[in-house]
């Protein structure tokens, strides 16, 4: 069984290795980010930490106090400033980036002001350290920035074929997962919230993912806290579970929530449900090409509000997804873009009643000219298991 | 066999429930960090994602889209800007600070904008994601940024004994493993370096991690990249296989590497390991309090240049460690820094041969009155497995 190691070493790894983008796909990904910035009047983008640098290159940055930074500029062959010591974990892709090598008593901001000359408008890779920024900061005086993610970010918010079918195969492996759980062959009564989520977590990569990225269990009185960490309350009969759980698989995400019930499902939880499952249903349903982002978190809303729960649904409906767990387009009041085809996102709703108990019922969804576009078919219901 | 499902959820939480600091703990603690501000001319220190926020408050942030930020002026109790579904997240510390929960159609970073008035000199965190400062200057024209890794940071450099005894017992925990890595209890030769790296970080939690931070694994050639990710090269009878492994114990970090030669070692890696042994325990030895951190990196470095190996050492020879894997203070040139007591960091030299071998020996010291003190005791030999 494998065990993960994150954060400084294998998610680039692990990523890079999977990774089958050629080097025709980077040439055109670079053509359509300098067009964006050419629209934006986008002088460099500086690209860290985060996806954007993996997307236009394949190369993870790692999230250590040594800078990796590529800096694109409007023309010519972008350069990647790496330490020395990390240049051999680099893959080169000629014509995508040049790579300068800093040694450990150079400071690699001063090469990267270098590098972006007299740039008076810059985008800022979302993930990258505010460290790095406040140091840039002096060398670029009368500099504006504006985010990475309205340049870089916005070309991944519409998926293409090959990334929509790794987004099904990430939700079909999370859904044989969900399918466990709701056959009982997860156990659940008597064990800690924490042993049951290292049990998902396993399954999710027994199940083919690469990564897990979070694996929430929350039973009873905890699941009215949306984000609850797994600890070392012991799921009891006779309460909600809720469990929302993803990970990566081929670079791309899953995320799922379904609540089962140990034993009979009481009536003020069951009626609760009902008005989740109605509204986790409206909110797919109005996940349409041409809509607004915020139509979908509306229509969910609305079943929620006219039920009687309103209060109790304290976040939007629903984020983006695709090589990162959460990103553009966020399903929110005030988000009024229009959903476009290879948009992908989850609808999420969700109802907490503090004290008491919470539910959340949650796909991924991707639209399409043909309507919305499920990657979790897994059972909508409230299981409820035999104890 | 716990899976750790790290970054989103498990970091902060696994820490959470470890964390035995006290109310009071953290009230002395930002009474440091605010004399330390008034000292720079600070006004405000803002504190997300990263370790000085959990140092300060005992909570870590979600690294997400959602901005959590702590907002610590030079009077007055500090307030941590929540999103409203995570405060059931955050346990309250009177006092330390109070929590603005922000709704998802509300903007945080105008929120922290308000709280900071008339900041004029701010401290940003280290890891704090770049967009959140991106999305903040248009609302603090003229302001200045410097790092709180210059502020807040600095009060993390000196550890106290509690801290001590936890790197001491994370240190132990990491021994053991590297001591069934010599005792050949760990299958080397025909498994990939990622099976081997997955055994490695099965055992450090087993021998008490909570989390794993990195485990690399790199054979024969593999090993002159000195942060290689372990993939799917098969090791062989024969060579070298670097193993660089650790990881979060009680919120404190482990990081041991050890070489060891699947067989009889060649003249030439007996005779560069000889050098690494020396220069390894160079860098000890010079690890006094009042000596400067440059020259610990001097002192390893001298016996490698003699050795005529210079050109293959190509990176400082140590990191300071703590909550962090790597943190304040460098062992770099250029450092004069003082070393004081409580002062932790690595002591890694190493000699990395492109496309034949590398090999790297790492403790981690800590710095005492009663000279260095190292939290690795296991074997420092190049150690021959019979195969």
């Amino acid at each position: 069984m494998p065990i993960i190691a994150r954060n400084l070493l294998c998610t680039p790894n692990v990523w890079g290795e999977m990774n089958a983008t050629q080097a025709s796909d980077y040439l055109s990904r670079l053509d359509r980010v300098r067009h964006a910035m050419t629209q934006s009047g986008v002088d460099a983008a500086l690209l860290s930490v985060g996806h954007d640098l993996p997307y236009l290159t394949g190369y993870h940055a790692m999230p250590l106090e040594r800078l990796t930074m590529l800096v694109v500029g409007r023309t010519g062959v972008p350069t990647m400033v790496v330490p020395r010591l990390e240049v051999p974990r680099v893959t080169p892709v000629p014509g995508v980036f040049t790579v300068v090598p800093w040694d450990e008593t150079e400071d690699p901001v001063k090469i990267v002001a270098d590098v972006l000359g007299d740039a008076r408008v810059i985008a800022i890779g979302d993930q990258m350290w505010a460290r790095f920024l406040v140091e840039l900061l002096p060398h670029v005086g009368g500099a504006r920035f504006i985010r990475a993610v309205d340049v870089v970010g916005a070309l991944r918010v519409s998926k293409d074929s090959s990334e929509i079918d790794a987004l099904a195969a990430a939700g079909a492996a999370a859904d044989r997962v969900a399918t466990q759980l709701q056959s009982g062959a997860i156990p659940l009564v008597g064990r800690t919230e924490a042993q049951v989520s290292a049990d998902l977590s396993a399954r999710l990569l027994a199940e083919g993912h690469d990564v897990v990225n979070f694996a929430i269990v929350a039973a009873g009185e905890n699941a009215a806290s949306p984000h609850h960490h797994p600890g070392s309350r012991v799921i009891r009969a006779g309460e909600i579970v809720l469990c929302d759980f993803g990970g990566t698989m081929n670079g791309y995400c899953s995320d799922i929530t379904r609540c089962v019930f140990t034993g009979k499902p009481t009536a003020d939880v069951r009626a609760a449900y009902d008005v989740l499952f109605a509204a986790q249903q409206a909110g797919v349903d109005a996940a349409v090409v041409g809509a607004a982002c915020e139509d979908v978190d509306a229509a969910a809303r609305a079943v929620i509000d006219d039920a009687g729960f309103g209060e109790y649904f304290v976040h939007r409906t629903g984020h983006g997804i695709g090589m990162e767990a959460h990103e553009e387009p966020y399903m929110v009041k005030g988000n009024r873009r229009a959903i476009e085809p290879g948009f992908a996102f989850s609808v999420e709703p969700g109802i907490y009643v503090s004290g008491k108990w919470g539910m959340r019922l949650e796909d991924i969804v991707v639209a399409t000219a043909n309507g919305p576009q499920s990657m979790n078919v897994v059972n909508h219901e409230l299981v409820a298991l035999d104890v």
